[in-house]
Order: C-alpha cells, then sequence, then structure tokens
C-alpha cells in the first residue's frame, strides 16, 4: 500500500489539495502562499483552535479516516456555532506518520471536505510534517454575519435554558464500542446520515434511535449549526456547545455568568434514547446549550432554569451523584 | 520538579495564560469563551498555520523554551510580513508530555509572549492535549493594514531581486551544535540580542558576527518584520519568507511567477559571515525575498535580477552545483 514515505510532504500536499474546498467568494488569496488571506466582510472574525490526537481522541480501529475528518471539522465548526457564528473557514496543522497510507489521508481530507460542504466552507491552511502518531490541530474561522457574539457569561435569573442538538447519543456509542460491538467506521454515508441531519436545529430525540445510530453518532458529530445564529438572533443571553457533557458544559456557563443552572430529567429523557447519566455526562455530541429570557426559538428544547446562587448546576434541585459526575474534564478552549 | 500531570490540564492553562498577551485593542472577545472575537479593521485578515514537531523541529538539549516559545511564534509571524502585514494574534495547539515539568511550558510562553511584545501581538486561543512529544501547533493571523497583498506570483523580468534580514546564520549555528559546540539555549536575552535586532529591517550582515551569535541566531530567528509593510508600500511585485533556503525559496518565487532568477555571489557574501553555501541554501533564518521594479527600498539589499525565461534559479548566471543543493525541501505552507 502506497505510505507517505512513498510519495513524500509535497507529493501529499497535492493530493490532499485536490480532496479540499479551497476557495469560496471570500477567499482573497487561498492557500500556497506565505498565508491565505479571508473577507472579514463585518470587520470582525470569530476564531478557535482544537487538537486531535490519536488514541486520545480517536481510535483508527474504531473510525474510518472519512469519520476522523468529519468529527476535526465538526467538532471546531460547532464553536463558532456556539458564538451565534457561522464557520467559513478552516486550518489543518497535521503530524503524520511515514508508514500511514496515503488513502488514509486522502479519505481524511473528503470527510472534512463533506462536513465542509453544506456550510460551504473552505481549507485555507495547512502544513503536514511526519512524525509518529497522527495528531491533527484545527483552526476554524467564522463569521458572525453583524450579530453580537453569544458569550457564557450572559446567562440571567428567570433565564430558561434550551437545548438544540443530540445529547449522550456519542456516549451510548462508545460505550457500545467499549463492549467490543461493531469496531468499524467509515460505515457509509447512508449509514452516518441516518443518525440525524447535521444542519438543522438538532430534534434528535425525536428518532427512534438504532445501536448502528449511536455509533455512527460517535464517529461522526453532528452539530446542530444553524441553530446558533437562529439562537443568536432569538436573543439568546448565553450559549455553549456541550464538549464535555452538559453538566460540566453548564457549569462553565454557570460560573462564567455567576448564576445556579437547574436542569428537570423529565425534560432530558425520552424513551426510547440514551440513558440519564449518557445525557448529563457524554461529552461529544456537540449540541449548543442556550439560556433565553424570552421566548425559546423553534427547534430548541427547554431543558432547565436559571436561578440566582452561586456557581453550581444541579439536576431535579440536587448535585448529580449518578455515574458520571463532574471528574471528566477533558476539554480546553 | 513539578509536572504537568501535577498541575492538570486546567491549572496548566491558569499558568501559561498569565504569562502571555491575552488582549489589544482589537480583541473584541478575549480566549476563553468557545471562541475568540477579533477586529479585521480593513475587512479582511491574512492567516497562515504551522507545525513545530520536537526531534524534527527543535531539540530539547539544543533549545531552551524560551528560545522555542520565541522561534514558533517568529516562523508564523514571518510568513504575515512575507505578504505585506503586520501579525496581530496567533493560536497555540500543544501536545504536551504528562511528564514535562510545568516550568518548560511556562518559560515556553515567556518566550512567546516576548516575541509576541514588539509587535502588540496577541495569543487569541489555544488548546492543549496531553501526548507523547512536545508538537506546537502555531496559527498566526495579521493585518494588511488597506493594502494588497506581495504574492510570489508577480516578479516581473527585469525586477531587481532583494532580500532584507540575515541568511546563512541559522545554519551556521546548527553547523556549530551539530559539531558539538555550545549545547545550551535559553542563554539569555543579551546574547540573543546581540545577534541583531528583530524588528528593524535586517542588517545583519553589517555586524561581526561571533560563534554565539550563530548559535543564538539558530535557537531565536529574528525576521525583519518591519521590512514586509515597507516593501508593500515600496511597491515590491513579489515577496516571500526564506525558511527553506535562499535558492530553494526563490525557487517558489520563480515557479509562481513564470520567471528565471540570478543571483551574484559577490552581492552575497560578507566577511566576515557566513559561508556562500550556507547563505544560498540555509533556511530558518526567515529573512525577506522581495523583488522590485522601481528603487529598492532602504535596508533592503539588491542580491539579483529576474529575467524572462523557464522557471529556475542561478547562481552567477550557472547553477547551483554547491553542498546543499535543491534537495533540502522540508516546509510546507
Amino acid at each position: 500500500m502506497e505510505t507517505i514515505d512513498d510519495v513524500g510532504e509535497f507529493g501529499l500536499i497535492a493530493r490532499v489539495q485536490a480532496r479540499l474546498p479551497l476557495t469560496s467568494p471570500e477567499t482573497l488569496v487561498p492557500s500556497g502562499d506565505d498565508a491565505a488571506v479571508l473577507a472579514a466582510p463585518d470587520g470582525r472574525l470569530a476564531i478557535s483552535t482544537d487538537v486531535l490526537l490519536e488514541g486520545r481522541h480517536f481510535r483508527r480501529d474504531w473510525s474510518g479516516p472519512r469519520d476522523v475528518g468529519h468529527k476535526a471539522a465538526a467538532q471546531n465548526f460547532s464553536d463558532i456555532a456556539a458564538m451565534g457564528g457561522v464557520p467559513t473557514s478552516l486550518l489543518l496543522a497535521m503530524v503524520l506518520p511515514g508508514d500511514l497510507p496515503v488513502a488514509w489521508v486522502e479519505e481524511f481530507a473528503e470527510g472534512v471536505a463533506a462536513e465542509c460542504a453544506p456550510l460551504g466552507a473552505i481549507v485555507a491552511g495547512g502544513d503536514m510534517v511526519r512524525g509518529d502518531l497522527i495528531t491533527i490541530s484545527v483552526t476554524v474561522l467564522g463569521t458572525l454575519e453583524g450579530r453580537a457574539p453569544v458569550l457564557r457569561s450572559g446567562a440571567r435569573p428567570g433565564d430558561t435554558v434550551a437545548v438544540a442538538g443530540r445529547l449522550g447519543w456519542s456516549a451510548a456509542g462508545l460505550e457500545l464500542l467499549l463492549s467490543g460491538q461493531d469496531p468499524h467506521g467509515d460505515v457509509g454515508d447512508g449509514a452516518a446520515q441516518a443518525a440525524g441531519g447535521g444542519t438543522g436545529a438538532g430534534s434528535g430525540t425525536e428518532a427512534l434511535p438504532q445501536p448502528a445510530d449511536y455509533l455512527a453518532a460517535h464517529r461522526r458529530p453532528s452539530p446542530p449549526y444553524a441553530a446558533g445564529p437562529q439562537a443568536a438572533r432569538a436573543g439568546a443571553t448565553a450559549m455553549l456547545d456541550v464538549s464535555d457533557g452538559l453538566l460540566a458544559d453548564l457549569k462553565h456557563l454557570a460560573v462564567a455568568s455567576g448564576v445556579a443552572v437547574d436542569v428537570d430529567s423529565t425534560l432530558l429523557v425520552t424513551t426510547p434514547g440514551p440513558r440519564l447519566d449518557q445525557i448529563l455526562t457524554g461529552g461529544e455530541d456537540h449540541a449548543l446549550v442556550a439560556t433565553f429570557a424570552a421566548e425559546v426559538p423553534e427547534g430548541w428544547r427547554p431543558i432547565g432554569t436559571v436561578y440566582e446562587g452561586a456557581a453550581a448546576v444541579t439536576v431535579d434541585g440536587k448535585p448529580w451523584e449518578g455515574p458520571g459526575g463532574f471528574s471528566h474534564f477533558g476539554h480546553s478552549a
């Protein structure tokens, strides 16, 4: 099988670039010069960065390269949506083993491209160097389209807490993988799509999820990108993306806003669907959680209320003492 | 010694952030929310990304953490200068071993901060995850201040080729390190500064370099940041930063512009100074090379001429057949 060492760095760049979207009307100078030049039509840009490390954030025996490409783009795009913005471009800085098949990198690029396509986002730059372990650093840019960013710090007592997108699906999928089920990624775009749309306001819990859907959700998160700008337009007071788990991320919101948050378990659990502990503590679905002083917009599901008090998160009025707890903090921004 | 495993991810973030510049007048939302929001006053941004991998781009026994911080920022800032822009911010995505001393990361951050300071640049985001080998992905942003970007593709027959900054110094320093001399980085800001200013238009070859200066130059490149916008204002037709070596990077320019380039060795060599082969093929000094149809601005040194012809680079009218040749292509953009 042809490897990276076989084709060399410049050969690899050409093969990857052929599979990526490289230009858009906002791309004034595409990747390939010392720097790209991008338009920022409203005079601002939203930007964030994340690392995916083989063995820690994905396993090659559990996820195919297309899955990893989808996930690398999706978890970063979600950070832009959580500000109320629209992702426009990303940059990929990668460490790749010399004996990695070129096909792996090509299919990874195809996964990135597929996640970019519905958003019209492009890849504005990259770097690839040889090393022992696959390491993928993604920097994502987005536009706020003239709106004020929705921060974590604006929640006020009396606000309704609402969620868009899926909770607990990725955790349910991980549990299946850990129990030895279906260790095959890239099972086809059909299977991944069946698990829920990626761009609409999430209403995943209305579906009737099957094990294959949880597995697909673990491999390829489907963040509800459009729900971010929608929440911003509807006057969301605070918003963030659920990457560490609902309770952990609501804690970030509670600390930043100086408020207490209580969630109602009866509004979270659906049958069939993930267990309550998966919903509360499972990360990586990249749902959006936001607070609203006024009416919750369509596609968003109320799940709780903001109260005056010390920065704390409770479930049905009590601290959560079930599985997961607050120990699983893995993500940094 | 206190390690990353001792302080944990959130502890480490706090220690690093305390040492970094995090806000500027253009920082609308600093790092810490889902994404940062930055102003792009002229409605555009220049952006580029690079990976530094331990063992490949730096050695911990040859470079101290402050050296690595300076270098990580400098080699990226240089890409913005090479478009005619001014660096404004960077994002740091890092893989760090759990047994790495916290002090290493703190001093790395201090090196980044010191390289940012004269430019007023800030750190707008980051991510840190545990892994086996230090991997530092830097994404840099800059502003073109309303000017058109200077691309690699605009050189025309008759243009003068000119350089700003140092050539061959880093290669001379590497040669000293390979021969076993002075394997100690972070030798003090005094020594690093003695090797040449970092922000003015480079005139390094007028100094009288000592071995310590070459070593410092290898550890901490001093790109002539101000020379980039200066060249843009002076009507440079093409420009790029010398990261792979003068001949290799001029070849990129020749290919992109569809021209031939000849350099005059008598304009390159100074005594004392690096050898001609170090000047022609040594990378990592991050000098700027540009072409000018009109007068070469102050601080820029003419070194050759653009001719009509197939994309090729010659030295005194002949292909370079000395040490280095064209085989050492290591960098990608």
